[in-house]
């Protein structure tokens, strides 16, 4: 018998006499002249219809169990399938024990209840179809920057590189050493933290090999249990050498976006429906179905402002928000949110941020009064910052004589370095890949589009 | 002009009037009547060469320079190059500090040299092919695992999970934990550690969509400066449901080696031969060469012993051993080599092992009275064990007896819940990438197979 999974059963064009499908039971139901099961295997959202003879039922023949069919793929009678399967036999290969099984049949159970079981919520609908965009998403990532001639690099996850600035870190020690912190040796002679961004080491790269990325986890030990943030979390990054201008960044940023969406959405349009129609608030799925047909729009990503026009918009609000918009503050999230909102609920990049917010490494403007660098974030309705970019100061002076006023120059020898020795302008970004998920699908909570989540008081499995 | 990497330009078949190309050079060579730059961008190997008239000549064209070249591209009279560029302007972006610069021109420099310069070492020829090799490789291991059928997973890089014995591990505490351990809270709630191996979260994937992957980096507190280990590491790991036995394992394995290396054959021919020519000692090259041909023979790992086997083979060895073989007892470096030796110098699948050697998962094979699990090892030339793997015990009473028995009942509850609700047969392996890379291009170190190497004491940038 040919092994068949679910979804080519489904596809199949031809019946075909002797087939074995293997997975688990999502329903049964038990007629006097027929039964019915519908059999998952995660292959798709779409459970394939098994029509048996009644005397093939038993006991263990419940939801949840691990089940073998082989039988006869026929055409189905029925319009909403193509195919089902007439079983000849049906072996239960691991029964289910339904009574504390905590998923259960035909019921939408809220993503916060399934989350509770951690190595069972994969076996849910919604979490099936968040899974199998996420793997066709991350394909899409890696086949987007190689086919554009971009190397794959993997940056390392525990660095030494502790001065930047991004938050609380977390510390990598031997498990004797934090048993014991009178040890003050380290296992890298250096203290070592979980890495915030591959970027600084992408440059290193970037000085070879002119296009490359990098697709993996990041961390940040906040302790924040809101539904947008993570302890750990993964970020797609890029550099690019011999970039000038931030349209260049804007513009794979864009490309990014709407090649792996596009394909996304042509590689699963049966789970993307499911999050569209059940999952993602009634204004969030008005957002999401324009978002079909903006990607169609070359002139998707429009709105283009600087930064001094953003605060400009945001003084001119009618609005008033919690913290005042002045030139040279952080733009909080309700200020995003105004700005997304101003410019007709589409994607809005913001450029040319103050210098005196900004990290050491992007590049001076040289403008004034009111002194900027080359940065780019970009905002998404719903979700904020869903990238953030900039060019590099590739300008030896200019990086010298900032490292040094934040007495950085000796931890930083080895950035300045790649200024003496062939310096190139360059630039790049980084996007927060469950960010990414959270906002076309809708999701509200960032740990609903991970299949492990992280946070603070929270490690399960 | 229209903007050509340096790969790009020396694959055209057409001469371009108007042309940009951005790299930096690797060498200069001043006549009395043309001046001559090689050309690298990091896009292959191979250099362009551009011909120009010496008044373009400037005293900061140096090896190392960065530069925009424009002007014609034309079909070149020598026979090892397709293309040259005709300068029409030279722009030096950035110059280089030759004085400082520790690699040197046209000098084939000990990847122990180069080491020294994690931040520089990727413009090394050598290192500038194993990381093309690398990113290729990594790529390909992404698509064979699509197109058969497999999802993909990011396996938590934090984890809880403390009790699998697989030696010494990281664990991660907020920095300011890791400064006061009078400070008994964890962020987490609960000690965390970084992953050894993803397998028992596939495992719960497993579950759900039947074929899953990860391909994420591992990590080993492992207090040895030997050129065979890293604290930081990449494992391929796959899980398969519904298998029942170790062929169905190894055939995966054998048919994931197959793919990614030809693909990496095809895809980076001068790179490979870069290693087997100059960095691979006499016998790895032959090795590597007979390679080839064994990629065309499907027979290619057709030695598949058994431990017991194994054990009689080294029992029975003219040699004598430092450790004596004795069933029972781990195979060690120096029998795994005799029996890779044995065999032909070809790859070794070893099968079933001591019940008493392996870890709790492992499918119990109920044979005696020398028990053993249904685990695999592969083996190969030079290396070791390239990958491991086995069926996993899908027996609920086996699992819990065992369990109990290590005292992790309670730790595992969650896994043995997969086997209450519909547990399936299934297995898996992982696959050391830094090991498979120094497999297939036979280099001694793994140091110089992976961009930022960390070990014991040592994590630079």
């Amino acid at each position: 018998a040919v092994r068949l999974r679910v979804r080519e059963a489904l596809r199949a064009r031809e019946p075909a006499e002797e087939v074995r499908v293997q997975g688990w039971i999502r329903s049964v139901r038990s007629q006097k002249e027929v039964l019915f099961l519908h059999i998952n295997d995660g292959s798709s959202l779409e459970n394939l219809q098994v029509v048996a003879d009644p005397s093939l039922e038993n006991r263990d023949l419940t939801f949840g169990s691990a089940v073998e069919v082989q039988g006869k793929l026929v055409k189905s009678p029925h319009r909403m399938q193509n195919m089902e399967l007439q079983a000849k036999t049906i072996r239960v290969v691991g029964p289910c024990d339904i009574w504390s099984f905590p998923l259960k049949m035909k019921q939408r159970q809220p993503l916060e209840y399934v989350r509770q079981f951690p190595h069972l919520r994969c076996r849910n609908n919604t979490l099936g179809s968040l899974l199998r965009i996420r793997s066709e998403a991350t394909a899409a990532i890696h086949s987007f920057f190689q086919d554009n001639g971009y190397m794959h690099i993997h940056t390392p996850i525990i660095t030494s590189n502790d001065c930047e600035g991004a938050g609380e870190l977390f510390q990598v020690e031997t498990s004797s050493e934090a048993r014991d912190s009178a040890d003050k040796t380290h296992f890298f002679n250096v203290p070592a933290f979980l890495t915030v961004s591959g970027q600084l080491h992408l440059e290193v790269m970037a000085g070879a090999f002119t296009h490359v990325f990098t697709f993996g986890p990041t961390f940040r030990a906040e302790n924040s249990q809101s539904r947008r943030h993570l302890a750990e979390f993964y970020m797609v990054e890029a550099e690019l050498s011999f970039t000038e201008s931030l349209q260049d960044i804007m513009q794979v940023m864009e490309d990014l976006f709407k090649t792996v969406t596009s394909t996304v959405l042509s590689k699963c349009p049966r789970d993307v429906e499911l999050f569209h129609k059940y999952v993602a608030p009634a204004q969030k799925v008005i957002q999401n179905f324009s978002f079909h047909s903006y990607l169609r729009d070359s002139f998707y990503f429009y709105c283009r402002i600087s930064y001094s026009e953003a605060v400009e918009i945001l003084k001119q609000a009618s609005q008033s928000f919690t913290l005042k918009p002045e030139w040279g503050c952080d733009l909080q999230k309700e200020h995003e949110k105004y700005l997304v909102k101003h410019c007709g609920d589409i994607p809005v990049f913001v450029i040319n941020y103050p210098y005196d917010l900004k990290p050491f490494y992007m590049r001076d403007n040289e403008d004034g009064p009111q002194h900027t660098v080359a940065a780019v974030d970009l905002l998404v309705p719903g979700i904020g910052e869903l990238c953030g970019g900039s060019l590099r100061e590739e300008r030896l002076p200019f990086l010298e004589s900032r490292l040094q006023r934040l007495g950085l120059t000796d931890a930083y020898q080895w950035y300045l370095d790649l200024r003496k020795f062939g310096s190139a302008p360059h630039g790049g970004f980084g996007m927060g890949f469950e960010r990414y998920l959270q906002y076309i699908l809708g999701v509200d909570n960032i740990k609903d589009v991970i299949p492990f989540p992280r946070f603070s008081h929270s490690c399960l499995l």
